[in-house]
């Protein structure tokens, strides 16, 4: 069922089980001990750092996977996508694995464009189990995007840190205390910000575009969420984000937390904190679901944020499209 | 409903409505009469290749709509990706709209990929009318993942040319011709290839996967066909897919046809034929759909085939993990 630009699932499908795979930066911050697997060294014994961001998000699959109790054979399909390009990460460690796969691409958005057609096939009756995963590496993403690390060059205080990192969760028919009650399509918004360095304020408008029309869709204000987590907006995009929402006579300041934001413990290099679809994905994936199992949080909305840019595009003078898909989980006990 | 790893559309949503744009070598081929648009410049109006494929992607999604009697307001979603880093030109084409967009990534099988999904959020009730709709255009695909045009570099025999060209349809859950039955999911398989001039190679033992476990689910064989349609193996990579099939007991020759190889009048410079995810897309959105809509092809198999490498995991000395999703059509009395 859908209004607006809302899917409605009927038959909660459930978050069965979910793992994450977090860098040695990251294992200092929050999510440290809630990811399964916390690296020392972000090389994880390959050679370079995209067969190391390959192997995370495999490890984190097959983490979940077990974790849920299933083997390769339960799964239906798994959705993946992550930053490098042509989604080599997520393409490779689909190699890995025996079940189908559906590549995806909606940057650090990833991981909720993921879940949300994952639940959306397990309500339609089309799988009973499907993986959603995603990825990112500091040091892939830099070269790739940026500048690579050998050329030692400054970051611009507006700019984010991308994650080195890998969450993967287990969506399922009826296994789990995590419901998927519905989630919110993203439409691409483009208020013409051109400066690559300023994810944060490029996103802003498409997470804000999202959460009006979730609000409207599902007939709920903040006030009705414990949490409303985005995904690598940062402090300053996260800032932005509130101001818009605010405009729209909604305020979320009190319930607003940015993945970006807290991933990291002590801000120093990475100014405005975390980013990368590897971001949300990880914090999601421990530190999230692990707080809602607990039932500290009963109903949390996730609206992961990608920035749909490359370097040829901002090369030709484009200005940065992005987007920003919105999931909405709730609690049930355990037993239903 | 799903069996193995084939789901089955009980509503069998509708093809609506289906639009191509092809450029200038494209026009002179098998095609050109069909194609709504056909370009007599690549440039199309642009002041560069991405651009350009960009704006053939945009037309072509404009087209659809426009053909199925719809606005922009009557799409629940769009299902987009293409070949370039970042999928930018998905991305920027879906900037055009007003309607949410997931993006994909799947190489050349996008198109398939994006029915597939399309036609699971039709049936399952989320969504009444999606777009589905992929490109790619020659020149921005030869100076990413091979040489700069400029360099006039030779092409090795074993190659394929990327095809400039994208194409777009509707799908719906009520209207139009041709039904949407079922669709099996992709499985990544990589039998070592490294060449990344013989995607046909690389590609064929994904869509020979894909074929056997369609059959196999859905309990036909090549003869309950009218046609079999991959997307762009190629003359060699088809010449494998049959041998493969055969030595499964699966004798496909008398109904396969390959996009690439039916896509340019004369093979010069081509090689192998067409390829790229604009080379399916336009074949199945002008040829085949008018086929299908004029009664002349009843039930047609599509296996769209990607190989989903990059020019770092090829440089990295990987080999290519390609894949294939299938998607059947059958058409149906217009007043059904």
């Amino acid at each position: 069922m859908k209004k607006g630009n809302t899917l409605f699932f009927k038959t909660r499908p459930r978050v069965r089980s979910f793992a994450a795979v977090c860098g040695s930066k990251e294992r200092e911050g929050v999510i440290g001990g809630y990811a399964d697997v916390t690296l020392t060294d972000d090389m994880y014994g390959e050679s370079t750092y995209e067969k190391a961001e390959c192997k995370m998000l495999s490890n984190a699959i097959s983490l979940a996977v077990e974790k849920g109790r299933l083997t390769d054979s339960d799964i239906d399909v798994m959705f993946s996508g992550d930053l490098l390009n042509q989604i080599i990460s997520a393409s490779f460690a689909a190699r890995d694995f025996q079940f189908p796969f559906l590549g995806l691409y909606s940057a650090c958005s990833t991981m909720s464009e993921g879940m949300l057609l994952a639940a959306a096939l397990c309500d339609g009756g089309f799988a009973e189990n499907c993986v959603a995963a995603t990825g990112s590496h500091f040091a892939s993403a830099e070269r790739q995007y940026r500048y690579p690390l050998e050329l030692g060059c400054t970051r611009p205080p507006q700019s984010q840190w991308t994650v080195t990192g890998a969450g993967a969760c287990v969506i399922s028919q009826d296994t789990g205390d995590i419901a998927i009650t519905n989630a919110t399509l993203g439409r691409v918004r483009d208020w013409g910000v051109t400066d690559v360095n300023n994810m944060g304020a490029a996103m802003a408008p498409a997470a804000a575009d999202t959460l009006i029309r979730h609000f409207n869709d599902t007939n709920t204000d903040p006030s009705d969420y414990d949490i409303i987590i985005t995904g690598d907006l940062g402090a300053l995009g996260s800032r932005i984000l509130k101001d818009l929402m605010w405009e729209k006579s909604l305020d979320i300041s009190a319930k607003h937390v940015d993945c970006g934001e807290i991933i990291y413990k002590v801000i120093e290099d990475e100014f405005q904190g975390g980013s990368g679809a590897g971001c949300s994905a990880v914090v999601m994936n421990s530190y999230i679901f692990t707080k809602m199992s607990a039932g500290l949080y009963k109903k949390v909305l996730f609206a992961a944020t990608g920035a749909l840019l490359s370097t040829v595009s901002s090369g030709q003078g484009e200005s940065i499209p992005c987007i920003s898909h919105a999931v909405e989980f709730e609690t049930v006990p355990s037993d239903c």
